[in-house]
């Protein structure tokens, strides 16, 4: 599986994402014949230093992502993980150089293949009379002895591109930014872990194995084997562990960060990790550095420089003063430089208060009743509330069983759960004597207790009900009460009437209430039409597809029993009904 | 393994991925007690109507990556794959209706579980007196008969962060930016792809299984099943096939694009794919589109709503018109929102024309010397050049014997390849009269046909030697080479004398050669010694232990052989005074 790629030829896979890289952003064009990319406004650098960079492909948005104003001019790339050719270094000096550039700054990674092709070409560039500069860098730190070959050039070399462009569009000569970065270079470091391996195109192997339990510590990016395997541990774990190895000073490769340094942090995904795991590994190293004192001055948090699909990532530490900040808050048209802000990170306020709650509108509905009216109201509601929550107690195995033909069997579960809750809540006072109270308050307890669909649905029926009856509970009211529930379940629950949903019952009982806008309607008469049709409404729904909510997946199944949705909310209606005509016949 | 995640606690992720995000982003605050993140700068927002999106947590960058000037002004997250708390959205309602703003729209994805959720939070805010508004964007194109549900919101979604805040911004009234924003999201079209599953943290089960030949078409974003599974195929094959599916007029959901349609396309990492392929999958993109007669107005290429560590895309196509573009151009601080030209993709010139070569630099050393001295020179350097092949080709079992005792059993035929490319160049003619260019042509040669980092090592020596030749052929200017060319060795190579390579034997020569530099120096006398010092420095590095090169890697064994590179380089000294000191004789 893991040699699965999206590609068109092994052979051309380099040169089919370079040809997508400068498709897609205009400010970068290839130059013919060669795997070299450049700034499309090349001729306007006439007088200013040239920055040029590159390697392997397979590390991507690396290192051609990074060209444009203010940082590098063009890169020249190689196959993946394999160093450009000569030709192509050379082919990319001699273009930069004939637009009239002064002097040329290559940035290579310190790895031996790009060591010499780079050198190479450069000695020939010279030859030429080209004036050519090269620094390599090293900013690996996984080797805590001296190794000849030197520290590896990783990520940390994203931030040499952003300080030697920002200098070279200041207008700084190439001996300058030549020194400069060279000793930026030496103040940082970087690490890499991951958790397995990644696989090169067109090879069935992976490029190292790594049991469940383990992450790899130390990798370069091409890939290879690490310098430690450790035992998988927590986000905080590991990253201590990095930073402690990082900053260690009995380590020749460590980075002198220490209580009261400045940094710049950056986070680096090596690829197939996620954005979701790469946040909470930012978390820790912002947490784990002012901790010991350090003082994060920019968190860099993205994809710089990948090792493919590699599901790892590399932190590096940038020892950093005001002016350096500067430079890496210089402004750049490169793609893949994030778009940071130029404060410090250590010391910001990173929360919020939580807001106020609203003050309560003024309800004109319990103006001017005195409190005799008030709890007269509190307790007609409480009983009616007691009785909807009985009936739909008597009614959960009902539910249940008819759940179980066309869903996962909990309706009467929920409906319960419910009721128990309301029940409670009665217990421990009378409900609010406003109708609109009522039901708002209602709503967030379903929303809280019922949970799922039929808790936000049930929430957002009464949340919209509530509205008309906060400047009037006639009869009227009523009616609009039931059509802005109804009007709220249907756009957002996205029902119909005839979908098999509790909204068939509901929609039905809505249309008989209309009846009650008209002068003198008879409330009795007309709700008990309502509860009928609500009930028919709920027997009908056994000749429906199911066209929202669960039982739509099983779409065109025929499922002969009514929907247990539907049911309940005919059986709630009648047990208002029936209170409120016991209630009436007091 | 799919399950190996960098984090804390299952529990936790969500949370501190967040914190990770606001920690490195100090544009951005968390609301205290919930999972809502703000814009910091929120209290400047009096007056402007304010844009809240959200939904589960394994998306990211989205949604909490576009916030920012010109994009949103906070988001609400759930847990992983799971609809954002009702009391989270109420929160970030309240808060941003509190500090003055002029309305607020809430940006919704389709799915059940948001639109009720928001939905159900947007009553209650509007019971409480705050305006809000609520566009549930479903561009999805992945079914082509009529879903009940709707399409479902994906990755467009983030380009609507994009145009409504851009309207926001400049000023657009809440009505305004709701219907404006609600027209562009019919224009528009997504569909994924993915080469595999992801795994939900806490969980070891993958979330589809698919085999190690197919690929998962029209997939969701959160983990779900595709639509349909096909064979693996070429890149350019899988995106006709998905700009088929997604253009096809008799599908309900597809994106009305055809020749000469303006549009802007996202090719969106979900989340594990390499970049390197991403770069790819944009380049077939651009080209099928363009082939089709369309105009690409931006491709916009990264992660921007992911899947977890899903190894997959989407594409998105926007139809787009040239007011649009500007809102889609406009200015924002938003951290995941890409550093893209403001230009067409299509129609701009991607090819620089390569560079001119150098027009030669005149030699002095041929020039005045008549055609007789220049064949001779000539006919001397092709003999010299004749014993060193045959030489090489003599030693080449030699020293692929000395090679695999601390090597990869190849020095001898490298070496050998590098003898046959120059006597094939040989036959074709004469050696360039001047020593300058025939070392620099010889450098050339080696670089492209001996190969692997010995033919870069002798190409650098070769160029940089040449360099000192280029104005004088006298004996001192020939120690002068020597030097130059050990100078670039060390250089780019990192190997210093007592590393067990090439370089040994070439130093010790080149130590004897400084001789060269005194008046009256004898040729003969001091190549003699210079050979003999090369050869016996050969014979030292027997023990030697490797302090660079390939053999450094098995580090401080004994190897009890001479070095093969070292052997090489003083055979080929000694050839060459042999042939010199047999003309000589002549």
């Amino acid at each position: 599986m893991a040699s699965k790629k999206l590609m068109n030829s092994v052979a051309g896979c380099a040169d089919d994402a370079l040809a997508g890289l400068v498709a897609c952003n205009p400010n970068l064009q290839l130059l013919q014949g060669y795997r070299v990319v450049l700034r499309s406004d090349l001729d306007s650098l006439k007088g200013q230093v040239a920055l040029l960079s590159g390697g392997g492909s397979g590390h991507e948005p690396a290192h051609a992502g990074f060209i444009g104003k203010g940082m590098l001019t063009g890169v020249i790339a190689g196959a993946v993980f394999t160093a450009p050719a000569v030709g192509s270094i050379l082919a990319a000096i001699r273009t930069v150089a004939q637009v009239g550039t002064a002097g040329i700054l290559l940035i290579v990674k310190n790895y031996t293949g790009d060591r010499l092709n780079f050198g190479l070409a450069r000695e020939q560039a010279r030859a030429e009379g080209i004036p050519v500069e090269m620094v390599v860098i090293g900013d690996d730190c996984a080797f805590t002895t001296v190794r000849k070959a030197g520290r590896r050039g990783l990520c940390g070399t994203v931030l040499i591109h952003k300080v030697a462009g920002a200098l070279a569009e200041a207008g700084a000569g190439l001996k300058e930014i030549t020194e400069r970065v060279s000793v930026v270079a030496k103040a940082m470091g970087t690490l890499g872990v991951s958790l397995s391996f990644c696989s090169v195109p067109g090879s069935s192997k992976p490029t190292f194995n790594l049991a469940a339990d383990e992450v790899e510590l130390g990798l370069g990016i091409h890939g290879e084997a690490g310098v430690r395997r450790i035992k998988m541990a927590t986000a905080d774990q590991i990253v201590t562990l990095m930073l402690d190895h990082m900053t260690n000073s009995s380590s020749v490769s460590h980075v002198s960060v220490q209580s009261g340094s400045s940094v710049v942090l950056m986070v680096n995904n090596l690829g197939g990790l996620s954005v979701l795991e790469l946040g909470i590994v930012a978390d820790a190293a912002v947490r784990t550095l002012e901790g010991r004192g350090v003082k994060v001055a920019r968190a860099l948090v993205g994809t710089f420089m990948s090792s493919l699909e590699m599901p790892g990532l590399s932190l590096t530490l940038l020892l950093v003063d005001e002016p350096l900040l500067k430079l890496i808050d210089a402004e750049t048209t490169a793609s893949a430089w994030p778009n940071t802000p130029k404060v410090f990170v250590t010391g910001r306020k990173r929360t919020r208060a939580a807001p106020s709650r609203p003050s309560e509108a003024p309800d004109f509905t319990t103006e001017g009743t005195g409190p005799c009216c008030w709890g007269l109201l509190s307790k007609r509601m409480a009983l009616v509330l007691e009785r909807v929550c009985t009936t739909l107690l008597d009614l959960e195995e009902y539910l249940n069983a008819l759940d179980r033909v066309s869903g996962d069997g909990d309706c009467g579960t929920t409906h319960s759960r419910a009721a128990r809750a309301i029940q409670e809540q009665l217990r421990e006072g009378p409900p609010p004597a406003s109708p609109a109270k009522m039901l708002s308050e209602l709503s967030l307890l379903l929303l809280e207790k019922m949970g799922g669909s039929s808790g936000a649905l049930y929430g957002l029926f009464l949340t919209a009900a509530a509205q008309p009856l906060k400047t009037s509970t006639d009869l009227p009211a009523w009616s609009a009460a039931m059509d802005a529930g109804l009007e709220a379940m249907k756009k957002y629950g996205k029902a119909a009437p005839g979908d098999r949903t509790m909204l068939d019952s509901l929609w039905a009982a809505g249309q008989e209430l209309q009846a009650l806008r008209h002068p003198n309607a008879n409330l009795f008469h007309i709700l008990t039409k309502a509860v009928e049709s609500a009930e028919a409404a709920a027997q009908a729904t056994k000749d429906m597809t199911a066209g929202a909510g669960r039982a739509s997946y099983i779409s065109s199944m025929k499922l002969d029993q009514p929907d247990p949705g539907a049911v309940a909310a005919a059986a709630i209606l009648r047990a208002i009904l029936e209170v409120l005509q016991n209630l009436e016949s007091l």
